[in-house]
C-alpha cells in the first residue's frame, strides 16, 4: 500500500488547504469527488476519473465502486488517508477526475428560459447548496460572473451532492458587459435586493408573464454591485415579515426566488 | 494593552476550536457575537454583555459601539487577536454575552401558529441560515430536539446574521415524546421529507386549511428518524422538477417551506 508521500497521491495532497488546493487543481485541471454516491454521480455525468482513493477498512463495502472506476484505485489504512488529505475520511472514497472545458454560454442558454446568475458568491457551500436547488428544481442554467467561487471546488461538489455534474453552467468571462448576452436573447434580468423600494418577486414575474426570466444573485456581504444592479430591468425582493431580519442567507434567497420562479401559477 | 495570555481575555480564547469551545462556553455560560451590527443585534435583544474585543485598528470606527457595551473593552493589536482567537478578526470587533435561560416550549408555543421544528440539525451554518430564513419570515417559533445543533454557538450566530436573538426558540426536552406539546394544542404536524410518496407540501397546507402548522426537518444526512416520521401527520415533500437531484440543501428546503407556509393563499 503507498504511503502518504507516495507521488502517485499527489492529487489528494492537503484537500483543506483552500489555497494550495486551488493551485494544485488549476494546474493539473482536476477536481476531487467524495463519498461513493457523488463519485458515482460523476461518472454518470461522463467525467473521466484519474484515480479513487478507498480506505482498507471500507473497501469491501465500496469493490463494486471500485471495479466502476476505469483508473488507477488506491487503497490505504485510514490513518495514511487521514496524513496525506488532513481530514477523516470516514466515507472511504475519494476521487480525482479530469476537469473538462466549460460550454460556452451560448450553449447552456440554448433554449433556456429560467436562469440564475450569481454575481460573486464566494463561499463554496452556499455555490453547491444554490446548484442543488437549480438542479432540484428544474432551472435551465446557471451563469458565474468571473469572480463566483468555483461550483467543482470539493466543498461545493459535496455541498451539492454532485448536483455541479447534473446542472448545465458556464461563467462568463466579461464581468462587465457579461449580462448583455442575457439581454439580447430576451431575457428579463430580475435583480434580488433586499431594499424596500424593490418589488415582490411574484408581482414581477406576474407583470413579466411569459418572457424568459434570468434571477440574479450578489455576494454574501454587499450583494449585487452597483454596476449589476444598474444592468438589471428590475430590482425584485422576497416579501419579508419586517421585523429586525431584513434578509435572507443567498442560499434561502435563491431557494425561494427559484422555487417561485418554476412555482405553477394557479398556486397552491 | 493585554497579551493573548491574559486571563481577562479568556472567553475570547481558540474560538475555532469546536469542543472546546463548547466546553468553555457551557461551562461559563456564554456565547460570542462577531461584528458590529451582530453585537448591537445582541444588545438590543436585551443580552447583558461580559466584555468587548476591539482591534486597535478599528477602534475609532467602533467607538460608537465601545460607548454602548456596559461591559469591560479590551483593546488588543490585530495580531493579538488572532494568536488569541486563531483567525484574522477582520471585522474588529468581538463580544462575549451572558446566555439566558430559555423560555420553555409552553411559552414559545403560547398564541404560536407557524412552527419549525429541527430535528438533529447538525450543522452550526445550517442552523444559523434556518433561524434567519424563520424570523425574516415571520415564523412564530423554533423549536430544536436534544441534540440540533446550538442557535448560539459563534458560526450560527454569524450566519443568522443576529436572526438568533429576533426569533423566538426553545428545546424539547424529550425526544422521544417531545412532539406531543405541539400536538395537544392543536399543531399539524408535516414532516419534510424527499421521498416520492410524501404529498406536495403546497397540497398538504390547501387541505389542512387554517390549523397551525409545525414544519419538522432532519438532519442533514439522514433527514429525521423514523420514530419521528411516524409521529407526523403526514409526510410532505418540495416538488422537485424530477432530474436525478432529488432532494435539497436542509437550509434551502426550510427556507421554501416556510416561504410556502407564510405565502397569501391568493398566489402570486
Amino acid at each position: 500500500m503507498p504511503d502518504p508521500g507516495d507521488a502517485r497521491l499527489a492529487d489528494y495532497f492537503r484537500l483543506r488547504d483552500v489555497n494550495l488546493r486551488k493551485s494544485i487543481e488549476t494546474e493539473h485541471g482536476l477536481f476531487m469527488a467524495e463519498g461513493e454516491k457523488v463519485i458515482r454521480r460523476a461518472l454518470h455525468a461522463g467525467y473521466s476519473p484519474r484515480s479513487l482513493l478507498l480506505t482498507r477498512r471500507r473497501l469491501e463495502a465500496l469493490s463494486g465502486l471500485a471495479a466502476a472506476v476505469d483508473a488507477p484505485v488506491y487503497v490505504v489504512d485510514d490513518a495514511v488517508a487521514e496524513q496525506l488529505t488532513g481530514f477523516d475520511v470516514h466515507r472511504g472514497a475519494l476521487a480525482s477526475f479530469h476537469r473538462r472545458p466549460l460550454p460556452a454560454v451560448e450553449e447552456v442558454l440554448r433554449g433556456a428560459r429560467r436562469v440564475v446568475v450569481l454575481e460573486d458568491v464566494l463561499d463554496h457551500t452556499n455555490v453547491g447548496a444554490i446548484f442543488r436547488s437549480a438542479a432540484g428544481l428544474g432551472l435551465d442554467a446557471v451563469l458565474l460572473a468571473p469572480r463566483c467561487a468555483d461550483p467543482l471546488y470539493r466543498r461545493s461538489v459535496k455541498v451539492s451532492m454532485g448536483a455541479v455534474f447534473a446542472q448545465p453552467y458556464s461563467r462568463l468571462d466579461d464581468w462587465y458587459g457579461g449580462l448583455e448576452a442575457l439581454r439580447e436573447r430576451g431575457f428579463q434580468l430580475l435583480a434580488l435586493t433586499p431594499g424596500a423600494a424593490a418589488e415582490p418577486l411574484p408581482d414581477a414575474l406576474a407583470r413579466i408573464g411569459s418572457a424568459p426570466v434570468a434571477l440574479m444573485f450578489g455576494s454574501e456581504g454587499d450583494g449585487l454591485s452597483s454596476h449589476w444592479l444598474e444592468q438589471a430591468d428590475s430590482g425584485v425582493r422576497i416579501p419579508m415579515a419586517g421585523r429586525e431580519v431584513d434578509s435572507l442567507n443567498v442560499t434561502a434567497a435563491a431557494a425561494i426566488a427559484c422555487y417561485e420562479l418554476v412555482r405553477p401559477p394557479t398556486g397552491g
